[in-house]
């Protein structure tokens, strides 16, 4: 009953009263609760159509979500001063000692007992002053909202729209940032922090309590990059897929270590009264709860992803509502076993997509994608535009001149800690180093957004969470709308140098795995800027195989048994295990064995195809999202693929004959499917099934 | 009114506890909704495995919604029975002496304001004792849920889904059954009921008050057939169209008539103490607040249908957007208007799909009718798999055999005197009778669902309103799983000699419109069952006018002005009004000015093309709803049209050439577009294009 009420709880007051003026009271509650509903219904309709314009008329410099922000603040402006509703006579003031306030109360009202449930608490900004106006304390939301209902599906969508290949290519640079980076930046802030708010206190500048464990706090919830941010106003320009694949999975993960990192910091609780003293067992403890949330949270996500393994392909109706409920009931899941929802629906999100996927029928496969897409923009615009509410709405703002710009320095410092120490560690390892200008990228690119925001509003109760709330609020502000506003144009100016450097110097090769962060040492060859043929081939042939065993498992043995696309687990297990294999194998994956390429390619993007489509075919898409120019090449081939990449590929080409699917650079577009003109392929094709 | 009381704390429990397990205690019940919640998307996801189980083996006798029922009435079992969750102690229970419970509480915790907001009440049944089992209580859901969440999604779709062409063919009659049918329905039910409550009172079997407005709302709630559970046994049978159309009308707009009934008969209120006498100004004035309520939703949701005048064809995603929170805003502003949400979200649903359906892309036309049957699917399995929980987990049930029978009798009864005297009435004044074995089927097919349940558990806190409560509940469960399972089988039986009587007597023509009820008088033909071809011609010249005259007006002037598809404005109006009409079209209208049928008959149903399709061509869907049969054939196509849709229906082919667009019975499946083979069509369409 949680979630659905946490939402209505807000707007709707239920009447179980036969009391005709109480039902009368009521009743002109929830019309002004529909009211204030339909105010940020129609924020939306306005972002929706401005965007639109600005999309038209070909307009960048603004993001969405910075639009959605105007509104929010424009809004929160007319209602902070223009409108004022008084307090409504029916919110009784009970003035009960108790001690604290239980999350239900019943409440006996005259021999029938009635329930309340605990919305929050109010106004305890100047002097402990109930907030008079009824408008403002309507508009205000359970900030669990953000973590129910609105963070799941934008982070799920962010996983389930992955470029799965990029990304595990580039996965141990992309963990390595997403969670020592995350680290280094959140205790560089913390400290930073720290040093301003003793100087601050020295100066007599502080109104309350600001506590080391306070500036970590601080650090762990802005070093949340935002991959809405970044990878929209990405997706508008064709970025190299490496850069993206980069960005987006460390600002995915990002996400979700800080907030692990951002809730154990909360669990750091040392025994005994001076409760915010360093204590080495607490210390402790709070890294056995990061890593015990991330890990539970990381399986759970993936178990339930595995699970989610869906026959109904009849009936696409069914299916859609079959994937999206296991997908929410991850997150529940998670939630009642204490683990991070919105982690574990971000790895089942991940999971889904690379399992999950190939079981859905066509149809499913489109309207899946189209839900969440329309839910995670839906959301997004929803965050950022109450996010400009709350600049006006919210009660007990504190704005501290000297903290603010702290915050501003110690953000920027942290990044640059993060980014360019770990760039150079991670190039010491990785043969395609990540060149100077695509760090200063990496950089900018630290946009701060919804995740920051659903973290800081979590918890406004004591001075310095307010102080931090208001700060957070500025740095969204300030990111989004200089940083996001100005990338596009950064990127314009500074991507064709980079893109050049990057073709250059970045061969694309599946050096690096899951286990294999770059830091390792019998990697460290160190002219590897630009290699031959012949010796590339070699060294490819000997770090590729941490890929190519996942890559074999998941083929020959995940995939067939999770989903119906993979051969016939008959076909790969040895002879002794027949019966088994039979056993579990779909009677679909015989047929599916002779067309196995084709049915796994036209899913979002396929393994095997990726990496070669992207070789040989450049994709632009307009900003319409319809037309597609594609220049056909050669030259790409064989330095962007690892030779079995290149062998699938091949071979994939020879069997799907004219058709090419085409990945688009945007995770928002579904891809798009290029029937190349039948004369030149048969000819390009034949001669490369020759050679397979 | 009340106003602020004295309050006296009685009872507190006062564990001195610190912030820390406060939060510990909110995040506990956190991890406890989270796990209630689980419980339904459990059941969801057993219902659609199930479902699909079902559909696969083609066994159809019982509805998904009656096994959504199973799985909730096991749960509920088990939850009652089987679990025992002791009150938690974190609900305090303040015994305050409130005179009434107000919809919002501050309470004031040792200097802290903490806001919560009223449930609703609990535990009223045995002797005033609060509810002890938490579980029980925490899978109880706000009443309100049904109405502001999980009805509006079931009802809009309803709307969006109607086929129009059908639906305004037999509007006179539609709104015959909705409107006096409901109200002789309520009326019969109530009157009987109130006779078996007189003789219960009297025998000394009632355990409190029952007035006569209680009887009559039980007639009112329990007169709202549901258009979910036939019609989704009607889409797997080959139904009549007009049989369909017929009912779907019926219960769609029935629904809208008894929410807006009951309301006004709670909103009778006789001046003075007696309250429950009759009084002729209450009763206007409930008859005005009927009228009041119903044409303002009416008016509202159109206005909004209207309005929602789409351009963002480029942005399916915007498109989609904005429609979906276009519709969304129509139920909060008719809520915040003090109208019927629902009832506006009908209507709304219905000019959408007339008007903005044209306006939007493909893909949005896709995505929009696949989001609608998404959540109308999960809502509808949620609110009758929670059906099925209430049995068991409702605490405050009380069940009266006496009343009961009464119930089901007066429900039987009521049916037969809303169609068998209608049926009779509308046959004198239709040519086209409905058949005695059809009004059998429009009999049986009466049953009670969504609406009905919502309507009654919106208020439980009275003897009579538990009483009513816990028949509606049996009412519901029989209606689903006795005739829902049975309609099928009978249909089976029934459906082929009825099909073709049906198919002998009924000219489908556009007789009948909105102002022109069958009773009227001008048209009473007794021998009109066969006639030959000129005679029918003539009288279907003479009769359609009011059909010809609304739809010139809509395709010349509505459809212009409010979509793209339409002939320009400056080709309909005349040559004074140019600068107006140059003023109001889009660009595209001109584009698409050639391709003008092409345009519309690509969207849900379009109404020049309908018949004509249903005219030759016999559509049959598989379970799988993949293979489409056609059977061509010209006999049915002088028979079923009318002259001018004959002619439409003639230039449709003609410009369109080889492609038809298909309406399949099935309003939850897109249509289905057939490519006829090119040979056989271009012969076709030459000679018809030159007799146009």
């Amino acid at each position: 009953s949680f979630l659905l009420c946490v939402f209505l709880i807000s707007f709707l007051i239920s009447n179980a009263m036969d009391n005709v003026s109480t039902e009368r009271l009521a009743e002109e509650s929830h019309r002004q609760d529909s009211a204030n509903l339909l105010i940020f219904i129609t924020l939306l309709t306005l972002t929706i159509l401005t965007i639109w314009l600005f999309k038209h008329r070909r307009f960048r410099f603004l993001h969405e979500t910075g639009l959605a922000m105007i509104y929010g603040v424009l809004v929160g402006v007319i209602l902070r001063f223009g409108v004022h509703v008084p307090q409504n006579m029916s919110d009784v003031i009970l003035g009960c000692a108790v001690n604290n306030s239980p999350a239900t109360l019943l409440v006996n009202v005259s021999g029938r007992f009635y329930e309340y449930t605990l919305k929050g608490e109010v106004g305890r900004g100047k002097g402990h002053q109930v907030q008079d106006d009824e408008m403002l304390r309507k508009v205000t939301f359970d900030p669990e909202v953000f973590f129910n209902i609105l963070l799941p599906p934008i982070i799920f969508h962010a996983g389930y729209s992955l470029k799965r290949r990029h990304f595990f290519r580039n996965i141990g640079s992309i963990l390595a940032y997403a969670f020592v980076g995350t680290v280094i930046s959140c205790f560089v802030i913390g400290l930073i922090m720290y040093g301003f708010v003793s100087f601050m206190k020295a100066v007599g500048q502080l109104g309350g309590d600001f506590f080391f464990t306070d500036c970590l706090f601080f650090g762990a919830i802005v070093s949340a990059t935002d991959p809405v941010t970044v990878l929209a106003i990405f997706n508008e320009l064709k970025v190299d897929v490496d850069l993206y694949a980069l960005l987006f999975g460390e600002s995915v993960l990002n996400d979700a270590v800080a907030i692990v990192l951002s809730s154990s910091i909360v669990a750091y609780q040392p025994a005994g009264d001076n409760s915010h003293s360093f204590e080495a067992m607490a210390m402790l403890k709070s890294f056995g709860v990061f890593l015990g949330v991330f890990s539970g949270s990381f399986a759970l996500g993936v178990a339930t992803g595995f699970m989610t393994f869906t026959k109904l392909r009849d009936f696409p109706l069914l299916e859609t509502a079959l994937f999206f409920l296991m997908s929410w009931s991850t997150f529940l899941l998670a939630e009642a076993c204490g683990f991070t929802g919105v982690v574990a629906v971000l790895f089942c999100g991940i999971t889904q997509a690379h399992y999950t996927f190939n079981n859905l029928s066509p149809d499913s496969q489109d309207r899946t994608k189209q839900l969440f897409e329309l839910l995670n923009f839906l959301a997004e615009n929803f965050i950022f535009s109450y996010m400009g509410l709350t600049l006006f709405s919210f009660q007990s703002h504190v704005f501290n001149p000297l903290f603010i710009f702290g915050a501003f320095l110690a953000v920027f410092l942290g990044r640059a800690a993060n980014i360019y120490p770990l760039s150079f560690l991670l190039n010491l390892g990785r043969k395609n180093k990540i060149g100077s200008k695509f760090q200063h990228v990496m950089m900018f690119a630290g946009l701060r957004g919804a995740m920051t925001f659903a973290l800081s509003i979590r918890d406004t109760a004591t001075y310095a969470r307010q102080m931090m709330f208001s700060t957070t609020l500025l740095i969204v502000f300030f990111t989004v709308w200089i940083c996001g506003g100005g990338t596009t144009p950064m990127l314009f100016c500074a991507l064709h140098p980079i893109y050049r450097t990057f073709n250059q110097k970045f061969y694309v090769k599946v050096t690096v795995f899951f286990f294999r962060v770059g830091v390792d040492s019998d990697q460290d060859s160190p002219n590897s800027a630009v290699l031959d043929g012949s010796q590339r081939r070699d060294t490819k042939h000997e770090s590729a195989w941490p890929f190519r065993i996942w890559y074999n498992f998941d083929h020959n043995y995940l995939k067939p048994l999770l989903t119906h696309s993979g051969p016939p687990l008959t076909a790969t297990l040895p002879t002794c295990c027949g019966p088994l294999a039979r056993c579990l194998t779909s009677p679909q994956a015989y047929e599916n064995e002779g067309r196995l390429f084709d049915d796994d390619s036209d899913s979002i993007l396929n393994d095997a195809t990726v990496s070669s489509m992207y070789a040989d075919v450049t994709v632009s898409t307009d900003a319409s999202g319809r037309t597609v120019n594609r220049s056909s090449g050669t030259r790409g081939l064989s330095d962007d693929c690892v030779d079995h990449d290149l062998a699938l590929a091949e071979h994939e080409v020879a069997i799907r004959g004219t058709r090419l699917v085409l990945p688009v650079d945007d995770p928002v577009e579904p891809p798009t499917t290029v029937t190349l003109p039948s004369p030149p392929s048969p000819p390009g094709s034949e001669p490369r099934r020759q050679r397979l």
